[in-house]
């Protein structure tokens, strides 16, 4: 079994906000993360799969493949675009960066031929990191 | 002479926009990001400025005290804002990186003591960078 | 299940030395890394915490109250501190990056509400990491 | 148990190629990476190792001798060189880095005294990474 | 005047050789960097511009334009490539790292529109970087 | 004329003290960086020389040259050291890390053959940088 993890970034624009709560309540829970004015990040995120070696190719999969797989179900769906307002998958939840990466989970999770997802990392800023495992 | 180098962080949306266009030709020369519900970057600023050692201290000024006057006067306004609609000192301009480069350096040009301002950078990508030195 | 990470730095003198042994054999065992005046690190700090997802936030917990108890638990012990000297958590230990991650961890563990310690990760200099997962 | 990292680089020619396939195949399931004029990487290595702390020295083993290993048993056969041409333990195998982690594993499992392998880390770009943990 | 980078990478092959001396004097002189058998780099690659901001955009030039540029007259005649045989602007060059900045250099001067070519910055590891500002 | 850089790292301990003060009086200017117990950090530094292509090399100067230089002239009189106290050529000042670049500059500015030193540029932290070019 090897691990193989795909690094992309994309740009987006969000805003904490819980549509039960009040402006005040959002503000009071979220700080300047609920500025209704949006504000945005350059997200890091990593995929990691697992498989084993195929023997005709020394590899578990082709990483331009899974590079492809990301563009289309992920990247296409968050770059450059307003997560609360334009990214579907995350239709009803609030953006924060753990379910962020939970909706990209399930973005990638039966789309991956040849190897099992494993593990999605997503970074906010160079301090902050979220995983998922699906579990 | 010696240059003395202060990295700070900050996030904030913006959307590259010129009033006077059309929204479909925004679209053409600014393509997604032009995107009428904002996007985001992590960006990374550093100011650079030159003085003379003060014997006394060892320092070309505290740089705590270059922390601070950055913090006020360009973090502050900057910071989980919406460049376009809140950032005064961009008032009137496009937000492109580069003009907030120049904004931030006009911003701190004549706020610090005992150093001169020598080079904004800024990137808002880790690809993409972008350098004023006021001239 | 959601693995959320805060990375911090601080900065911190030390010395490896065993008080049981003679100067002579302390120099044997851990080379420069025992001289008695003394040297230093900017250690990075990943503190990794998992939960499970707040529905009302979309948060496991509020990064900024996790930085607030690295902050105060850690941070305040160590930055700009002797380690063998001042930093109580490490009385009695060699202040190995070994030891550091398992006594950051014990100052850790009971602090954290709404989340479980998952692991510390500690890195000396840029090619060595050291993790402690509290087993 | 404490887990030590180490990490060290080297540069290595290679190329992707299946001596039991023609030109053209290899053309095909490779692309530019099977160049039968070469290309390269800088590699970056990360060795995990897990062990219990030795309470005289704190350490789960000293990480100049980790280097030492791995110098010897890894970064000698492969810095500077042909991973299809010259590198002993890939004889027979195509020089995927899939191959190349799992080749780097079998070199150090048994030559690390005093801990247990637990993880090969192996980056041949900067969003490209290959793990592998012996199973 | 503002100053713009774009950052590329690529993968390349090469071997240091001058072919007016013996393999020994070659060795003698490039160590094990003029093995026979190639040996390669990820090599990271930044292009400086200077230009006046057009007012109708906030751009120098649209970064996109530049990122074209060094993907046609750079990165397709090196990334994946050996440069001692198949790049064409380092013909009758060795492929120092110096060389290679003033090959990149010569490609670029007179292609880019708008702006003027400031300076290339290459590295070949993390540790070792090279720029060159056409004088 | 190419710029060529080369990257060394170092860790050493510190105190930020001016002897012809009070300790009251530098922990009022120094703050926690005057502490009597030391801190420490992991500095960066980039020694960068300026020269003309060798024709028959294609180096500036064979960069394992400057490395050794630097190795000779600073490493070994920081690396695992008290500034303070075991650093000659800071004696006598304050080991703020302007001044120690501006000592870095003084060791290696007429040792460096066939090229001419540039600029020495040290960071502390990764936010805080400083560079000096002998003027």
């Amino acid at each position: 079994m090897v691990y193989v993890t795909r690094r992309e970034t994309f740009n987006a624009a969000h805003r904490l906000f819980n549509p039960e709560w009040s402006e005040e309540k959002n503000f009071e829970v979220f700080g300047k993360c609920s500025n209704p004015n949006w504000h945005g990040h350059n997200y890091v995120l990593e995929v990691v799969v697992e498989g084993e070696i195929n023997k005709q190719t020394g590899f578990v999969l082709d990483i331009r493949t899974l590079k492809d797989i990301i563009e289309k179900n992920v990247i296409e769906h968050v770059d450059h675009k307003n997560l609360n307002i334009e990214t579907k998958f995350m239709k009803g939840k609030i953006p924060s960066t753990e379910n962020l990466a939970i909706g990209i989970w399930n973005q990638l999770v039966d789309k991956i031929e040849g190897a099992k997802l494993h593990k999605v990392r997503l970074s906010e800023t160079e301090n902050n990191f979220f995983e998922y495992k699906g579990e």
